[in-house]
């Protein structure tokens, strides 16, 4: 690596070095002291809110990006059409757990993203509790079938990255429902995704697989504090019963928009820098770290890269994509277009991890490419940015691969993520400015690099 | 670097460095998963509260540090006297704007730590509206005599780590009042050190330097907003008054007591590696981040140092340094003593940049002692500890500089702190466990491997 390094900086005389380390310093200062970022989230989480697929807010808020768009100094602004599905959660979700006839203790639960209602008079049923998926064969039919099935392995807390422990724990979530369904289960209660004790159920995907419809069965998130209340109540009375009650609804896919934006480069147009987000949120909360942090902070990267009359070589171009909490059709009809129009991308990143302090960057590259951005990394020095791994990108532009150079997810600090991830403390107010505009910052620094310097 | 790291790394057999690689695991694991520092830090602030020097609760937090230290596995725990300021801050403080007579607009001040009291009735004048130190003297008597002198320079928020902003802001706070007195001002108001705009005065220490008693003048901060809403109206109007109020006094010095605890080395016990964080805070807020922090993160890694009976080669001594924050004479008097009894410290690490994501360390030392941490980097690398610069150590541990090889502080995520700093907004609620304690984990790494590998 040292000696990649050293060869690499060759190619850049001094004078440019000194260039381009003022131009990040620029970048820097304009992001953290006259940026648009944060007051951009302040709109499109306190004045339009969570905007789930298929949502009225959905519509208001791809309305809102566009015309913000439109007002900087840009070359196009255009919106991409895309199906997409659309899950309403209906009145709130009710649950409880009865000790003995008449003796209930409400608890916190959200329907998952995707499940289907309760009968409207609820369901109340004894609960077999487990933690691993293995655990459903183990036990078998004769000791599921017509109860609710409680997922309830916690995240693992030792895990440094939390994205890890999330990744540990996630399928009691995704495919909770589909598999204890095979066993008969009437419903499933899946422990939130959350790493402290707190009485915020956490929502998010669910997937019934293959599984007829006649045979899915309702599946909610139930709060942190609420599962350990749950599972000690199981441990004295394990004949006691879950009441859950919740009507959310799959509707026919509706049509929505990627919006996209871009400053055609001045020298190789055809080829496409991207940078982008997802627009969508999940419907708690108003999705300000999860992912209207990443919205705003790739608007800014166009903002910062129009400012004093700077043209970059190569197009920079913004996605906002539609959907991918809960289907990836906005990336799909996005990667599409690129294959079908034959379009170039040197790069394609995305910011999804949370408007947190940055820390680098995680890549989706060849040993070439990603060793020419290594070769860089002395330019972030200065910004705390320190992480540069390969351990893929985002979820949106992982679409593109095939069709891009580099693929590459910004990293923040995680620590705090998974207080907030598809729950009520998903909110603006949760929000650090000077974090966020880091992370606008550390996006464009990647951004003008790529597009001076270029990657072969 | 590249050339000495590969030379050190030779020393370490590939069996010891998987124990060591282990053994940080476990510690990190242990932080997380069975922590104390969080329950400590929740009694330390919600129980007992801010911890002034001289103050009551500062005698509560150290019988309580005592007994908490007492209960553990280690050696020795004592107590070590030191006199100490008592500065009081009085009834809370009132302060206004009367743009013309009779029309006013309260504003938040707090009284900065060691400033005398305005007469019992207020000071009412007008404003002098300064950003440098310099401009006192370019107004000259003339123009100061009798007024209010009103410091506005904000912190510089495109500087990257926010403890260079706040040193490039601070000698407003602590040198203004002496300053202005020269010129003929009747108090200073002073614009909180903070990188945001809100309601909250940050307090904090200030010197009258060698001015004589009766010519002392009082000294307050105003919160960042109120300080832009001044600013504006002076602007409209430069005859607007301002009055203030505060009745906080300076006592005698009182007796205070730094904290120690240790566990003797099983090889060289003479050897101590210290570390330690100041146990006084500020009045305002319970000091979670400023020092409370800290204080448990030291305790945590005497306790991960006692777990599954180790022993380690060298003394590990905790100090809970008396009255950083307005006098240094915690560590003057703990200084003092090693000079005294000759005591050899390997290591004295402090923990005092608040409770966020650790980033790594800043160190004090020779280049060799220097080269050999660097050539630990690479075990702290799973913890995305990566900073490991050579710009100071911590405010109480600089005092052994010459009595000890190393000097080191720990540094965290800087982009919060001077929300919190000396304000009300310092409380436990705004603590991350798990930021908490990855720096205490980090802190225990580093003292593990002092400990282990050696500095030589």
């Amino acid at each position: 690596m040292a000696f990649i390094f050293l060869c690499s900086s060759l190619f850049l005389s001094a004078q440019n070095k000194e260039e381009i380390t003022d131009q990040l310093k620029h970048i820097y200062k304009e992001s953290l002291t006259s940026g648009k970022s944060y007051d951009w989230l302040d709109h499109l989480c306190n004045q339009i809110g969570g905007r789930l697929s298929g949502s009225l807010n959905a519509e208001r808020a791809i309305q809102w990006a566009n015309e913000e768009l439109n007002s900087l100094p840009i070359d196009s602004v255009w919106l991409q059409p895309v199906m997409v599905p659309k899950w309403v959660r209906g009145t709130f979700e009710y649950a409880n757990i009865e000790s003995s006839p008449g003796n209930t203790i409400n608890v916190n639960i959200c329907a998952l993203g995707g499940s289907i209602a309760t009968p409207s008079m609820g369901i109340r049923s004894n609960v077999v509790e487990v933690k691993e998926m293995e655990d459903l064969a183990r036990l078998g039919k004769e000791k599921i079938k017509g109860k609710i099935v409680f997922f309830n392995r916690p995240m693992q807390a030792d895990l440094i990255n939390t994205f890890d422990a999330y990744g540990g724990a996630v399928n009691q979530r995704y495919s909770g429902a589909a598999e204890a369904a095979k066993y008969g289960a009437v419903a499933v209660i899946v422990r939130s995704l959350n790493l402290r004790l707190d009485d915020y159920p956490h929502t998010g995907v669910m997937s019934y697989g293959d599984l007829p419809l006649q045979q899915r069965i309702p599946a909610a998130a139930i709060s942190t504090n609420h599962a350990e209340l749950l599972s000690s109540m199981l441990a004295l009375n394990p004949k006691l019963r879950f009441f859950i009650k919740q009507n959310c609804k799959n509707y026919p896919e509706v049509k929505s928009y990627n919006v996209i934006a871009q400053i055609h480069g001045n020298q190789t147009p055809e080829k496409i820098i991207l940078v982008g987000a997802h627009f969508d949120s999940w419907d708690l909360g108003d999705g300000a770290h999860d992912d209207g942090a990443g919205v705003v902070q790739s608007m800014e990267v166009l903002r910062l890269l129009t400012l004093n009359d700077f043209r970059p070589k190569n197009t920079i171009r913004v996605v906002l994509f539609a959907n991918e909490e809960n289907g990836l059709k906005g990336a799909q009809a996005y990667a599409e277009g690129v294959k079908n129009n034959k379009e170039k991308h040197l790069l394609a990143l995305e910011s999804d991890t949370g408007g947190f302090s940055p820390r680098g960057f995680s890549f989706d590259t060849s040993k070439k490419y990603y060793n020419r951005i290594l070769s860089w990394k002395s330019y972030f020095e200065p910004y705390y940015i320190h992480l540069f791994d390969q351990k893929g990108s985002g979820a949106d532009v992982n679409l593109l691969k095939g069709n891009a150079l580099v693929l590459a997810g910004l990293r923040t600090d995680t620590q705090r993520y998974f207080i907030h991830h598809h729950s009520d403390r998903d909110t603006f107010d949760e929000i650090n400015r000077r974090e966020l505009e880091m992370g606008a910052a550390t996006m464009a620094a990647l951004v003008y690099l790529t597009d001076q310097l270029g990657l072969e």
